[in-house]
Formats: C-alpha cells, structure tokens, sequence
C-alpha cells in the first residue's frame, strides 16, 4: 500500500469530510465467506498534533444489513480479523470469526480496520482517542450508525473504552480485553525501553534488528514465567564459545518475523498511543464487559477490578486464569468464544 | 586499574598458583574503620574457556584474626562493601557494614571482591562456579581457610551457593539472598534481550548509549509494578510534538550512571553467567539460610521454596514481602539486617 498525504485542511471536526471507495461487487450476501475491503480518507484533528489527512484501511465480513461488530485488536494487529473466499490468509482471530463461531459472519456485520498511524506515514503522537474518532470516520463512511457491539482486545480495548466515552450514542456495548482506562506505569516503562531500542537502530538493516529485539521485549511482557518455565528450562547450548539459552530461536523467530512485516515508525507510534490513554470511566454511558487475565503482567488485574468499580453503567468483569498472559485473547480460544456468545446472546435478549 | 594478561600455563588446579600483593601497612586493629586493597593473579580452568590468567581485587575490612565473613552482591556490585577511613566513599552495602550495624567489622573480617570478569579484559564465557574457584583462590591468598560465613545476594547468592557445593569444607554457613539453584527461564529471556540490546551497540558512543537501555530494562526486572504505580502515576509531558512519560527521567538517570562506569563486555559475560549458573541442591552439605522476596518478579520465590526443599542440610528460609522485589536487599535493610543479625547469634551459639 502506498499513500500520499493529502493535503491538510483546518478543520474543527472530522465529521461530514468523509467518503470511502465504493464498495467491491458482492457476492451473494448467503455466501458465508464473504468479505470487502477498502479505505477511506479524512481530515482527523489530533489530540496532539493538529489536524492531519489520514487514510484508514477496513474489511468487512458479514450482511450489509446484520448487526454489526467492529473487532479490534493489539497494535500489531490490522483489519484482517479473519480468511474469507476472496482474502484466504488468516486472520489476527480466526479463532473466533467463522461460521458456527463466536463471531459468525452469517449473522454479523464484522468490521476491522487498519490502525491510524499503522503504514508509518503518521510520524507524530497518537492518542487512543484519536483512533476513536477515527472509526467514527470509519463508520460514517460505511453508513453505521450504531453497533451492536465493539470488542476490543489489548489496544482495541483501550480504543474501545474511548469509543464508548467520546461516540457513546454510537454503540450499544463494548467488550474490552485486557486493556482498562489507563495504562499502567510499570507496563510504559517497559515500551519506554522497547522505544529506546528501536532508536538505537539508526540505519537500514540495524533498524530491523532494533525492531526485532524491541518486538522480544514486548513478547516478554505478553507471556508468562510460568509458560516460559513450562517452555524452555532446558541447559543452554554451547558451540564455538558461543552459548544459546533454550528460549532463544524462539524469541528471535518472533522478533525476526515482527521486524520483517512492521514498520519502525508505526511501531514507535502506536506503542507510545497505548501511554497516552487515559480516560475517565466516569463519562462511559455505555455498559461494558470486561475481561482481565489474573497472570497478565503488562494489564494487571487490579486496574480492571477498579476499571469496573468506577464505571457508571452495568457492568461485567470476567477474570480468566491463564498461562499466557495478556496473549490469552490470542490463545485462550475457548474461554474468550464463551464469554463472546455470552455476551451476543445477551444482547439479543435485551433486544427482543 | 590496567591488567596485562600473564601468559596462561596449562593447569589443572588454581590452587598453589595463587599469590597476593602484600597487605597495605595498617592501622591499629582496634580502630573501626580499616580497611585493606589487594589483588591476586592465577590461573583458572574455566568451565567454558579453558585456564585463563585472571585477577581478583580484593578489600577487607576488620581484624584478621576475626570470623572471616565473605560479602557478595549482584553483578554490579564490587570489593568496596562499605566506606572506611582509607576509602571513604559509600559502599554497596553501606547500610548493613559499620560499627554497630549487622555486619561489624569490629567483630568479623569482611572480605568483598571484584568479580572475575568485572574489568572485561574476559571476554569469554564465566561460570558461577568459575566465581566460587576464583573466590577460594582468593581466600588462600588471604589464607583464610575457612569462612564463619558466606553473604550473598542476587548473583552472589549463586555463588555462595555454588561455593557451598564445591568448597563446602571452606564454609560455616551460607546467607543466600534472592538467588536460587538456577536461573529462572523467564529471567534468563529477559537477560538475553538486554545483551541483544548491547550488541545493537556497535561503536564507543551508541555502545554506553546501548548498555545504558539495557541497564533501564535490567532495572525494570529488579523493580515491581507496584513501586512505580506510587511513583510514576503521571500523566506525560509534552513538548515540542515530543512526549515524556513519568519514569523516563528516571530510567535514563539510573541507565546513564551505570553505563558510564560499567565495561559492556564486563555486563555481557556477567550477565551471560547468572544464566549459566546451575547447581544440584543435593550436592550442598553446608547449612543454608535463604532469604526471598514474593514480589521478586526476577528470582520467583517458587524456587527459593523447591530448592529449600531439595537441600538436604538445615536450612532455613525467610520470605519477605517487599515493594522493591528483587532489590530488597539494597532497599529493605531493617528487616535484612534483622535476618543476618540472628544468623550470626545463631552461629555464635552453635560454635560455643
């Protein structure tokens, strides 16, 4: 994807500047494996940086007419949440979107998108309220008016617990998980060290390899001692005076793999947005579901126990056990997809 | 200090091959504030590197007909334990050395090294049990033939554990604070990305600028979120489109200082050693006093409790509950001393 910036009008308010490229031909809206993608192009006033032209990229599964969803996830993550007929890779949550799944695209409109700053033509600092507004941009464009629901994991929960203060009128639930109205300060020191690697990168190739242990780092702070115990308590192995601990070919495959696909300044962008959320729960009319994992060690549980505490609408805050950490979204398939239907088949029920 | 590597003869003990500068001329015995410098030169099998010519400096304190007591601390650490009239700058462990204080040196002679491989002229890989040969060359230097007790903290709780399984007839009892039989995978991962992050630094200016990040990332595993939770809940700073969170002043600072006086390749080969220390418990026949922190996200208190469990001599273990985690022992000195005050009554009573 290539994209030139716009030029940058001053406006007060992103709404009404708004337009999206027409819709790709459908196919049958029958057709469960049914998707379309696009982007759309507006002025979007930053919270700290002025107003900027912006494009964010979407897909869409499911019936133009379904309820409709908006999945978002980590910051590495994009608007490809599941595989469909036309777009057959997987998906960030394929666990979750499917047909007889969570999420199924026969019965939901399921929209993702591309975070704003996620192709690193955005060099300036990005507040999770600025991705809120951006999806309101999003969501004009495709002529959504309300969501049924937004669920939001790790970064998308942040994003949707500001979605659910700033465009309340816009959504009738959110789901947040593992991500609560701040961050933690244990956990933005952690991705101060991750951003300080990455600057240490000054050229070409050191600049992938200073992405790729800053990427470690953050895997780091996902995972477990008690998976990384389960994982590699092996000896470390010797060859040549050189030592290799058990987790290392894992650590750098991750790294490696991150670096090969992630752009620096995307990375130092969105990581620095998730230490700049902060919200007022107070504001939150919307009722929210939240999930917290008690072994999650960069979302620690306390801050979404008083998360809910300070939330004024009906509340549900489910605490899962589990040996990965803030990865359980990712992992814990089964746990998280209960928790999914739990939550859509309430909602029907209060809409009947 | 400069050292010109002596040639390295080929050895299949250190021992006998030590020799030691002569002792400084000394004050009165009965004066509190003595202190010596030393340094001896031999040879080592390394268990990866083959025999290397090595130095350890020394630095005792009190009379050498006292209980020699050595002192150990992390892999920063060095000799100067604590300030004296001739060397009158703060030590590492100032709050636990003086008159008066839990480790007296009207009472006991204290005896605290630099660690093999602190100068970095070692560019090969450094065994724990390679510090504990290296130390018992030092004590026949000292000739000290056996030690009342053996302090050690983080990485020197490693070694004196190690001390214990291969020098066990050299030792009363051993203090092993927040370090275990092993290193936890968890930590040996996190340790392995700090090295990453030295590698990253190539030439003289970005290598401080790289050991001083890995130095902040080292810092955040000896720290617990909940410390920074009280310290650092801020919101950011901003200026001039550039964003600083709450701890970064204080990272830097702390990364800053480090890299300034530590040699990279000193931080590698040590660091590179805590991950390769391991002991079998059952080898040990020295009584143990252990001492854990719960919050030590770095050394999981789970095994200081498998290896109480595994040892097969009196042990004893204090678990401590700390806002500080691993870095207790620099920071929770009442109840550190209250622990190293009762092992030495203890040790008073048995050898009565």
């Amino acid at each position: 994807m290539t994209f030139a910036p716009l030029p940058s009008p001053a406006v007060d308010s992103f709404a009404g500047d708004v337009f999206a490229l027409p819709p790709i031909a459908l196919p049958s809206p029958r057709h469960t494996a049914w998707a379309e993608r696009g982007e759309c192009w507006f002025t979007l006033p930053l919270r700290h940086a002025g107003s900027r032209a912006v494009r964010i990229a979407y897909e869409c599964h499911g019936p133009v007419d379904a309820p409709a969803i908006v999945v978002l996830g980590g910051i590495s993550a994009n608007r490809h949440i599941a595989a469909s007929q036309r777009y057959p890779e997987a998906g960030w949550w394929q666990d979750q979107v499917g047909n007889e799944r969570a999420l199924d695209p026969r019965k939901f409109r399921l929209i993702g998108i591309d975070w704003l700053g996620a192709d690193g033509t955005l060099d300036a600092p990005i507040d999770t309220a600025d991705q809120a507004d951006a999806l309101a941009a999003v969501l004009d464009a495709l002529a959504v008016r309300r969501l049924h629901v937004l669920i939001g994991a790790s970064y998308g929960a942040m994003v949707g617990l500001q979605f659910a203060a700033r465009h309340g009128a816009r959504v009738n639930r959110v789901v947040a998980i593992s991500g609560a109205h701040r961050a933690h300060p244990f956990a933005t020191a952690w991705r101060c060290v991750q951003r300080a690697i990455v600057g240490l990168g000054e050229t070409g190739s050191q600049r992938k390899a200073a992405l790729a242990i800053a990427r470690q780092l953050a895997l780091l702070s996902y995972r477990t001692p008690e998976e990384f115990a389960q994982r590699f308590d092996a000896p470390a192995a010797h060859s040549d005076g050189a030592v290799e601990f058990a987790s290392q070919p894992y650590l750098h495959a991750r790294g490696d793999d991150f670096a090969g696909r992630f752009n620096p300044t995307a990375f130092l962008r969105l990581s620095e947005s998730i230490d700049l959320h902060q919200i007022d729960p107070a504001g939150i009319r919307v009722p929210v579901t939240l999930v917290g994992v008690n072994e999650d060690r960069l979302v620690p549980i306390a801050d979404l126990y008083a998360l809910a505490e300070a939330l004024p609408e009906r509340t549900k805050l489910h605490a899962l056990r589990s040996i990965f950490g803030h990865d359980a979204f990712l992992k814990e398939s089964d746990a998280i997809a209960a928790i999914l239907r739990d939550v859509l088949a309430g909602e029907f029920e209060v809409a009947a």
